[in-house]
């Protein structure tokens, strides 16, 4: 497997034995635990894939760090599962360090590297018919400015809001809450307003976290209608398909193979990751990256 | 300076000046933040030390993180202190470190360590009278059972209860706000309930995080009179004040001299910071301990 982007390798060639198609190695990587709603679409959508998916939960999390300290750790991660796990694609399911140091990731491994922030780019770009956006996120990813700089690069106006209690609430498991709702009820009119002073007219609401997946019903309940809300694990599945020119109709016909790795406790990980994976985890590794 | 106990180590003694008595070097050590409350106390009850604070930000938080990763951090983070700044005490204002690691930090250094969770239980053990104490704190904390152990060595009886929001609330600066106050509600009530179920007549209740000092005038409106509240910042201090007989009538007459380091964003530290230190901080100092 050759260096070349998500574009131009489709997994359409068939294996020495002429009976199956090869399986992409695909490497998923997070800080923690959110990642996993990631990889929980692509397994729905690209099940013929083998995953390796590791959470730098030693290290976790990035959110509140520097753009240096995220780079050293994201490409140290990069390279983990390139170089050791043998990935051949690479998915940064993680805002900050998508947002941080995608170039560092790609200039330190040799395959191809799709980051939640240009997915949720892409997603809002096909879906915004006003050119108005929002994007809601952590401190550290809104700070960074990567969602306004990856929509204006595609002719689009973002206006990004920081809201750092959904994270924590939602490892606290209160997802659908009277807290959770107040919560949220004061960082969206929070938004409004500002979407109000600043004259937008926004049809399209991008959750610039992969936690907030989990929240998207209660979101979907609490903004105007006409709002579209763009779930940024469910589009990079998408994405990754289309680059991977992944079938649609293989769901039923194979299991896809997982194996997950952690930089800190692995119990900790089996017991949070199954509320991001939606199904029990089994059989987490130990990796010390260092730190 | 040798490696000696707390209370074995009095500095009355004079410079060769004459002038002064010499003013002990103390390091203060947390993973982040919080401990600036503890250093608050510290400056206050004890102005003619000079201190050294390490936030280990860029590792932080420890909270979520398993005992050898915290032993790993907590270690390395001593030594820069003692080793490198010269620190003659140590104070460990970190509850997750002081809960997992304190003895592989004792062991790591030779000079008198002291840990919030001791200090928390001494002065939970000179306030109760039935017997009975309460300890809120982080999940990580609780899982420990730290305190219930020091309670426990000290003929308590503890109940922990684990409150992983109050911290993101207190980052968030929702100090005295609507939504901290049923987030507050809300652990209390469970805790009252779990009081009640155990037979338990506590008396006192231990703040065992530093973050919730920011807390203590919410929590101690909403919890019954007769539960005297502990501030784990304020009894560290008081405890260190003791083992080092520093004079209680300097405050006037001395400037404290303080430096601060941290191992991420020098400048997020100062604005962070600030308000756990409760004045504002200046020329903090980039430090890296690997990872």
């Amino acid at each position: 497997m050759t260096a070349a982007g998500f574009d131009s390798t489709p997994h359409s060639e068939t294996t020495e034995s002429g009976a199956q198609p090869s399986a992409p190695s695909i490497g998923v990587f997070d800080s923690g635990f959110g990642g996993l709603t990631v990889l929980r679409s692509l397994l729905e959508r690209i099940p013929s894939a083998s995953y390796t998916y590791l959470g730098d939960t030693a290290r976790l999390p990035y959110g509140a760090k520097s753009q240096a300290t995220v780079a050293r750790y994201a490409v140290s991660s990069a390279k983990f599962l390139v170089e050791e796990q043998g990935a051949e694609y690479l998915v940064i399911a993680c805002n900050t360090a998508s947002a941080l140091a995608l170039d560092e990731i790609r200039a330190s491994v040799s395959v191809p590297v799709l980051g939640v922030v240009e997915t949720g780019a892409n997603a809002a770009q096909a879906s915004s018919r006003t050119g108005d956006v929002l994007v809601v996120a952590t401190a550290a990813t809104v700070e960074s400015h990567a969602y306004a700089a990856a929509c204006r690069e595609r002719g689009l106006r973002a206006l990004e809001k920081a809201c750092p209690l959904l994270v924590p609430l939602v490892e606290e498991g209160w997802i659908d809450h009277p807290v959770t709702r107040e919560v949220l009820s004061i960082y969206l009119s929070e938004l409004m307003q500002q979407t109000h002073d600043a004259g937008l007219m926004p049809d399209t609401l991008v959750l610039g976290c992969t936690h907030y997946p989990l929240l998207r019903p209660l979101i979907e309940r609490s903004v105007p209608a006409s709002l579209h809300v763009i779930d940024s694990a469910e589009v990079t599945a998408a994405q990754v398909a289309e680059a991977l020119c992944a079938p649609k109709d293989t769901a039923s016909a194979v299991k896809p193979a997982s194996r997950f790795f952690a930089t800190d406790s692995v119990s900790k990980f089996r017991a949070l990751g199954s509320r991001f994976l939606g199904r029990p985890i089994e059989g987490v590794e130990l990796v010390n990256l260092g730190g």
